[in-house]
């Protein structure tokens, strides 16, 4: 996972949740159905916010190679006290893997659980309390909520409560609900359905920079039938969703030249060539305003949706109005297009331009270079190389020559005009078939075991290298978030709201309690 | 002046200066023929000189007040030792205007010489000796050449030596040249042959802000039949130069917004509107690649060059092919069309382009606005404020509203696309007909008493505010420059090279006496 993108779902900027005014008051979820009957008893509710505290409290930043395997050690401890055969992988020069195997005795298939267990590294300055003091409190920290204890918890669950720590939702939250699914069928003496592995890690939010090889040299270890990927949030609407893809990504820097020299404006301009405003033509090229790529043949691989994608697509409650509100947006690109319509289409995103100067600094001069910077977002079944081989393709087709090394003055002198690329990394995008047994047993499970009505989203704008766990390992992947949408994951404050985790434990017990009796051929 | 742009001829970028590759030896000028006989004698030579040390010696920025006015008592004192009729006029708040007079007995035409006497800030560090204490060279700095005294000169001039310090071109050189033309002609005993009147301003390096009032204010003491900017550099091949106009510049500042934030590229992307996207296909339908400015009727207003400009088109030398390589360019805009033909039309000038980030802090987010700063140079007859409407009308074709403030987000989420301009100054383009008296007389009275090869350009592709002139003192105004293309004006190591001192003294010389008996209604 060497090319993971630095900001996949959810990732890095604030903006993705800061989507409050989205938010319908908080029960638009309703009501979760815990796995065959019964509910979370508030004793089962304590300890898992006891374990969860003792966890949070353990620094989890990937590069503090101490604390991320006394993370891992104390991972495994949580995993064997729960009778999950944990062993500790060793990655070469990084953090450690935490592997776990649970055999279900009569079991035909093998569910792999993923998550992580670091954390983005924080800013303890910006955080209401430490990152790595959790603090639960009786709401969030903007409505100046009390700090309570665990043992404060009502009977109810204390739903709208929240603990406050880094990894509360990303991912510890998520490991924790896990393993506590299985205490609670443990509890209600249901057996797992089906055979499960767990590959906990401890890399991703610094790139997933040494998984990759561990996963081809250990294979057999990580074998299995279906993987859930456990991240993300749930639905704005905090209805729970189940996500069947996500684009993939592509990232291009292209600078194109002047003179090598900035040249006074009036006694050269419009005679020494503006890269400026050869850049201003070789993007608009490349994209109309709304939206649509215009590099020729970039949408020929695009795999249309199919009918059961789009009537998945309905599930998706309609936030446009709120998000143009929130955004200050007076139209969107694709006229009255859904968002979530637009985001099964690629992409080409400026995230990035620069030339010359401009504001107090611009000088009346022809700049020597222009820059963009561009992320392309894929869909199925767009390669990055194939993208990479359009562009460039196009970009001949225009007359340019695309390089990619820095020229000496010389070959800038002899030859026509030169457009140095930087390709980034990129992985391609991946939808699982709504068709895919794995697939279509788990949405099954879910909403036979819930009342809540679960968005089904094809595929997640953002990106997430499932196509390569799916390559990698040969086996479906959907993505099943729990936390809420506005956990402040990545930022200061990283929060769980405790409704999330309760359900987030409710529907991984219904998963392994059910998954395998629906999960045909 | 207060709009007087900072990078008129020859200003602000080295570029401008660094055209050694163009130079063809040195000696393209050709001799200059001393007005009506007679050569500069050595003994006068070396009292310019010892004149010219003495006023270098006074720093002369503009916004030291103190030495500013030294430099103005002593320029009055130059003056009124010849016999002219010297006055310091203060401006409000700005620093002295050195006006003079002369009166030529029988004279019917009165000739404005206008110079200024301050020169650029200066960067001590990097001159190679101090850039008040005037150091004269056999050489230049760049051939190691050894320091010299103005009693070493030779009988020949010292053609290549160079004196340096702040102002040794740009223009205390010039002013010198003038008024010791003055002297030899009394030498020569020939009286000149119009009225002269002296304007020499100190804060023209910082913008000229408190000259446009006193214009106004004594416009009568002003009152001439013509003007001589004396000011900027001869051709780069050596040869000397009149320039009978320059563009007029204009600049504006565009932007463009999308949403209030920055997005996750991935959630977000192809629905919240990309402003760089927007910003490049604005850009594009502003100018084509190829320097062609495509807002609709910005031609109209375009005068066409008359024969007689094409005709002194001619006379500018060839230098497309050394600039090429010089600055490392493969094409230029306008295809196989001359530097010279390329500056007489109207240009836009994309001087710099900024959203998001590029290179290492790029993000794969949507940015939240996009900028664009462009220069436009102008022709007779465009104005400013016509390239306003028309940019303004364009832009409301293709849906954009112009406003001039920052928006709130209430209101940048109710109306369509806004666009943010900031116009900054300008002033339109001048170009004196060929048929002028004053600019035939001029040309003609040099003609006749050198014999080098004017470059005769109808126009200067830089601007120089002479269409202001113009307008203020109702009169033509045609650029005479003499100083070497190489002085490095405004940067360290100004220097003026002795052959084009002494052919100044001489075509002022030449101007003076010959000047009044060619110049007919």
């Amino acid at each position: 996972m060497g090319n993971r993108n630095p900001m996949r779902v959810g990732r890095g900027l604030a903006a993705v949740l800061l989507l409050t005014a989205v938010v319908s008051g908080g029960a638009a979820g309703g009501r979760t159905v815990p796995a065959e009957g019964g509910r979370l008893r508030p004793e089962r509710m304590r300890a898992v916010l006891a374990e969860f505290v003792e966890f949070l409290s353990i620094p989890n930043v990937s590069s503090d190679r101490q604390n991320i395997r006394r993370n891992a050690e104390h991972l495994a401890g949580m995993m064997r006290r729960r009778g999950v055969e944990a062993r500790i992988l060793e990655t070469e020069g990084g953090p450690p893997v935490v592997f776990g195997e649970w055999k279900t005795p009569g079991a035909r298939r093998t569910l792999l659980v993923y998550a992580h267990y670091d954390g983005q590294p924080v800013d303890p300055a910006a955080w209401t309390s430490d990152p790595w003091r959790p603090v639960l409190r009786a709401g969030t920290v903007a409505e100046q909520a009390a700090v309570v204890l665990p043992g404060d918890l009502p009977a109810d669950g204390g739903n709208e409560w929240r603990l406050y720590g880094r990894g509360a939702s990303d991912d510890k939250g998520t490991i924790i609900a896990a393993l506590a699914a299985l205490d609670v069928l443990k509890e209600r003496r249901m057996p797992p359905s089906v055979n499960l592995k767990f590959l906990f890690e401890g890399e991703e939010e610094a790139g997933s920079g040494h998984l990759e090889p561990l996963l081809k040299a250990e294979a057999s270890l990580f074998e299995a039938d279906g993987m859930l990927f456990c991240d993300g949030p749930v639905h704005q609407t905090r209805r729970p969703q189940i996500v069947f893809g996500a684009r993939g990504v592509l990232s291009l820097e292209l600078t194109v030249y002047g003179p090598d020299r900035a040249l006074h404006s009036g006694h050269y301009g419009n005679w020494a060539p503006n890269p400026a405003a050869v850049l201003t033509h070789l993007l608009s090229s490349f994209r109309d305003r709304d939206g649509r790529v215009l590099v020729p043949g970039f949408y020929d691989d695009v795999r249309p949706l199919s009918p059961a994608e789009h009537e998945a697509l309905q599930s998706v409650p309609p936030v446009e109005e709120e998000l143009r509100r929130e955004f200050g947006l007076a139209w969107t690109e694709g006229g009255s297009a859904r968002l979530e319509e637009r985001v099964m289409l690629p992409a080409l995103n400026i995230r990035g331009l620069s030339s010359g100067n401009v504001g107090r600094t611009a000088q009346n001069a022809i700049p020597t270079e222009a820059t963009a910077s561009i992320d392309f977002r894929l869909v199925p079944d767009q390669s990055p190389a194939g993208v990479r081989d359009l562009v460039e393709k196009h970009l001949r087709s225009l007359g340019f020559t695309p390089v990619r090394t820095e020229l000496s003055a010389e070959e800038r002198r002899r030859a026509p005009q030169f457009v140095r690329l930087t390709w980034g990394g990129g992985y391609p995008a991946y939808r699982v078939s709504l068709d895919d047994a794995f697939a279509k047993a788990l949405l099954q499970t879910l909403e036979e075991s819930t009342d809540a009505a679960f968005v089904r989203l094809p595929a997640l704008g953002g990106s997430i290298p499932m196509a390569v766990f799916a390559r990698l390992l040969d086996l479906p992947v959907v993505l099943f978030p729990i936390a809420n949408h506005d956990n402040n994951q990545h930022g200061p404050d990283e929060n769980i709201r405790l409704k999330n985790l309760w359900d987030g434990v409710e529907m991984y017990a219904a998963i392994l309690a059910g998954l395998g009796g629906r999960w045909r051929e």
